[in-house]
């Protein structure tokens, strides 16, 4: 099957909706916790357009399931009409929407009339699940994206609400925790011999519709390195100037260089002779061995071609990652142990450290349908298809995913200028 | 004396500071009763780069009682240093300022600590009333200021909340409350001989630096308009086509006409046939006798143009209404009866209805010095001069401006394209 | 006769249409003799949306007479239809007109079209000028606004070039001169006693409707400089730190400083420590010596308050020049002994050097109608009234001014950031 | 070798150097044959920041030989010193440049100067090529390069010419020439099957850095359409509502559609119930057997999937014709038989019809480097590989491409919102 959500369940969940039941609540209950230590004014700002106030996310996720599941029931009735329009993100199927770059410019419904709203949806959702004979596949379908929807908004949560606290000079903090102190694993390459290679999902469980089909690709020769970037990789390339010329950059890099006046990766500043940098913890010294984080596109791939290296192909990544065993782990939460949610480097039996749970790949793959690639019939189909135009495929998870979000064939995206989520570089090289 | 806040205080005062100590306290609760009936939501929301969230107005009034005040007292430690710099509007003098356009950016400190840091800077000042040997004149003076500042706050805020909720589909009100519905006065033309006359503000008690000094102008002779005009008058010169081409505008007026889509002033709007106006009491059908109100400059001059008339000036104004008994009424409190904070047409012994609390009036005078106009010196110096190019003066006051900040020599002034403050038109003529 | 164009024609004129049709052809002379020193390449460059191109201007102009007079004539063929399209610069009245800001983006007609054209209309206007029965006074008013609108974009001609040249780094001159290098006269305060004056123009000859009606108004006690602020007076002013921080500056004036990057007048440079000047003789070592020119409004008025003076009111200008005798001087020919058209020093009989001829002088007045200003009927009505607003008036008259184009009541007028006309500062102070 | 300008020269070329300045001559005679038929006004115009006037392109391939040839030369004395900065596009290596968006603002040196430079360059150029001892194949290479950069202007410059001329309403024409009037072909499918195929260059020629190395692919089954995409065609999107809402577009080029108002495709007018297309012959009825062209990449892929298609990939069109035989035709001239230079069916013994010399073929591919991919070192490393990002890549050639700059290999690359090239569709299937 190859459509969005397609869950090949296990014999454990066959008609057993209390599994879907648990699940449910645990996703749902998590964005609840990453708000937790918000006031109601921090969940009101969008402090750029491609941010989105805490309460929209909350809202938002809440009509996903309420405008693709509960409407499609019997004699539901909306909790506000209005709703409809202003929590739809981009469904011209579903209606008209409130535009996207205005959305800090509401205060109602109020937090707290969101959480109602949430629980009056969960309510109702709840029903829905205690009835097992009305799980058709297709329902649970699309139970397990509005799920995994919830799941990328959880992560965007995160670093829209990072991006919010950095505008104020008081620089508050979201959390009280550490930042990791491991030394970084020793920089290696692993190399890849020529020839034809599978990638894409199989088909057999979840995935998004851009995951699918599996198709062959043919890969040259390549080496990709073991860790991620450290932060002090990337200092070394500031101090040789690698901001102060275009030499290294691509040309709409190098324009977007001069137009931001970027001098470091987001949320790095330079006082006093002493790098600094903005986390989710509050602001602390620029810490060397940890990988760095909050790059563009542009900045990932002058690194590279400075370092006499490139970024890998996705078709690469997936190659290379797929090959490790147990290769995606992570917390069952994000929030453990007094960590703060911040790229380390993660370490486990992949000869691959970071590949999923630190900081997202930039890869240099446009993001692109596969061949065979079909949408979704429906407003679904909207999910993805669209957006494939001068976006760059981002491969592996960041600190801030979820452990039950992540799957070697996952493709994230984002345009070459977007720095304010948890980017990272992982190298790549051909082999002559 | 021709300074900012030079009050002439009577026996009554002199040496009294209990009374200045009452008034402090009236004025400063007023701008927290306005603020009751909002959620810290509401209070965070900058709709657009000229209104400033409510938090922000209420922590900038008290800055400026700390900065101008307190600071200057021996011994004072400031509630918290980054407050000089998140707070400040615009005194250079004073320092750098957290950039205009970027409040809404900010949701720490909180609302709740941004009431402890009015209560503690309202603490240390009754504190300083209490101490009647350190009241010398210039203090009574800049604490009267002070005050003064936070009445145009206060106005400030309740145009800019209905600003921001307006941005909201779900059409919120902020007050439960009931419009006027009193039939408008006569119209009715009064006039005046040419001659010298004399305008701005004698001197004797508190006026603004603009106000003054007292000087002498000539007038040709004039006739003005008793009352304000109506949305009825208005609706008549949108019935004529005012808003679809370019015969009675400005240039620059034609201009925000088609750049902005202007077909009606703000907060009107036009749905199945009917004209509906947003107002503090929420949406609501329009009122035909009421006085029309958030209009442009530039729509008051082509109203005036079509109705071949033009609007006065400001020295017109001030020598027609300043020739009338008990001109300046109004309530001591906004708040007052269950009536909705919106012009209606006020009606006393004067010949002219509405000249103060109902709707600002348009005048054709560019916002300049008086001759020999001083601004103060040091950083109050900044509050009026530095605004003196491409602003239009605005007579009289609102229903938004408290009883107790209206005087007949008050000018208030807004850039030609501004809608969003309480704004109406009283129209003159040349007589041959 | 307060109309436009009204002109009280002395006997020698009655009837005598030669008189008209001698000067019809000197004006229109002079047009091309300004561009006789230039390409066709030059004549189609629009460097800012405020800029015009030559060939525009050549056509525009002609336009004029061929809409507003041969166009009334029986059975005018007009040359081309789609020109009263392209030509028309801003008359609603007329018609449609091409968008200003996309003058540049026409090549044809050609150059050599545009001169037939003018050669077309002005035999046309010749024959018509040749015909004495048809000449009715209203006739030859229009053809007088013809003939001061072609003056008046003689002189944009001459800036419009200046800028367009100075945007090549080529540094190409527009003639072969020489600046002047005379000293300048002593720096010197004429004081004049309070009263009621008259300003405006009598209407017993030729003037704009915007210098109607003569009327009065009342002056406080003033005094005004003998002459222009000078680059040496400038420069101490710039290096005195007047570009370096908003404490002398407007608050629009200080943000158009920071938004272009201001640090001197316009045209002005500064390589290897020494200060250079393009003018339209090319670039040449600034000469201290010389009026300053090419400044804003803003940077004028910043120059008088740190100068601890200010600018003069158009009423206080004209007043005080009126009062000498033969005030208005200058060349017949602006292309004279060799001289660049350039500010210098115009001394003569009157106390008051450079009144006229040199550099325009910002006033404080926001351009505005005087009391009882009627505007044309028709689409002439269009040519003053609808720019008054968030425009500063300027009095006297420039170096690119023809000499019988000026008036001690003209009135000039430009947003307060232009600054690519031939601007200058006279200062005035009010006597306490 | 796998460089830029790699020549594999047969053996009448070895050596041969008067064959290489034949084809100097013959190349630059071109361009100015190009600028024929326009006046020196037309050669100014820089119509939007992706057009250059003419007499840019001029000076500027000029230029190319000037910088990477003559001045590498012992004892060069450059023309003028400010050309160097004047008419360096975008080599930072060189130099800093001037502005791009400011090419429309130079007047100098004219364009009779301008020919004098090319003059002068192609002197010294005819001088070293009459010198055979100095013949480096390094040094053919670069002249190779710097024509093939002449011949990327050449069509550049009819593309842009087209674009200044369109702004006037006046529909200026270039050429006297006539459309071609013939039927299209019958619109057919060839399918392709699955399997490991080769693209790029094989480096026996000439090619750009940017088609090689010649590598690996792996496609699945595919079908690629024998014929272009017709006016009719596309006619028929259009008033199936195609451009009337979202459903078919890709979410960037919805907003294309709605931020530039589009409704067909460029140069198309629809007046009186009849569509007209301008061409370089003019304006002329909108005939509908002709190739559609000037549609975005936006367009192209929303007609696709209206079409219930897709556009091809780079690696698809690329197998699909390169097994054609005589694949490369063309005129040795675009100016041919009283032909206007438009796109028509070009159609010979190929069973694809205009692969080249009609239209540019949007592919869905992103412009990306092939694997191994080098670009040169120097200056001329500058000239693809930092233009790869947000950029499609389009295949085969137009009716303005020299037929000795065409390769199957070639890779043509614009932003997907482009619509002043001749860019045209054809469209591809995957077979499941």
């Amino acid at each position: 099957m190859s459509v969005i959500g397609s869950v090949e369940r296990g014999s454990d969940e066959k008609g057993d909706t209390s599994a879907i039941a648990r699940r449910y609540r645990r996703v749902r209950d998590h964005s609840e916790q990453i708000c937790a230590p918000l006031s109601p004014e921090d969940c009101v700002i969008q402090s750029m357009p491609d941010v989105s106030p805490m309460r929209w996310h909350l809202a938002h996720t809440t009509w996903f399931f309420e405008t693709f599941i509960l409407k499609q029931q019997d004699n539901y009735r909306p909790a506000c009409e209005a709703f409809e329009y202003l929590f739809n993100s981009y469904y011209n199927t579903v209606g008209q929407q409130y535009p996207r770059e205005r959305r800090g410019l509401l205060s109602r419904p109020s937090l707290e009339e969101i959480y109602e709203y949430r629980r009056s949806v969960d309510q109702q959702m709840r029903e829905l699940l205690n009835r097992p004979e009305c799980m058709t596949d297709e329902l649970a379908n699309v139970i397990e994206v509005g799920l995994q929807h919830e799941q990328q908004h959880q992560e965007l949560m995160l670093t829209d609400i990072k991006h919010v606290l950095s505008c104020n000079p008081l620089m508050p903090f979201y959390q009280e925790a550490q930042l990791d102190s491991a030394s970084p694993p020793p920089q290696d390459w692993i190399a890849f011999d020529d020839g034809v290679v599978e990638i894409g999902h199989p088909g057999n469980a979840f995935s998004f519709d851009n995951e699918l089909p599996r198709h062959r690709v043919f890969l040259e020769p390549y080496e990709i390195s073991t860790r991620l970037v450290t932060n002090d990789d990337f200092l070394q390339f500031i101090q040789a100037g690698g901001y102060q010329g275009p030499e290294h950059w691509l040309s709409m890099g190098w324009q977007a260089v001069t137009q931001h006046g970027w001098t470091s990766p987001m949320h790095w500043s330079f006082r006093d002779g002493e790098w600094s940098e903005f986390t989710l913890a509050g602001s602390v010294p620029l810490q060397l061995d940890l990988p760095v984080t909050h790059v563009s596109y542009f900045e990932a791939d002058a690194y590279a071609r400075w370092a006499t290296a490139r970024l890998p192909t996705e078709a690469e990544w997936e190659h290379a990652i797929a090959g490790e065993e147990n290769v995606v782990q992570g917390a069952e939460n994000l929030f453990r142990d007094g960590r703060a949610v911040h790229p380390a480097h993660e370490t486990g039996s992949s000869r691959f450290s970071s590949a999923f749970g630190s900081a997202w790949q930039w890869t240099s793959s446009s993001y692109a349908p596969y061949p065979g690639y079909q949408p979704l019939p429906g407003a679904l189909g909207e999910y993805n298809g669209k957006f494939m135009c001068n976006q760059y495929v981002l491969r592996g998870s960041s600190c801030a995913t979820s452990a039950n979000h992540q799957r070697v064939t996952y493709r994230n995206f984002f345009p070459p200028a977007a720095r304010w989520q948890f980017t990272g570089i992982r190298l790549a090289r051909s082999i002559a």
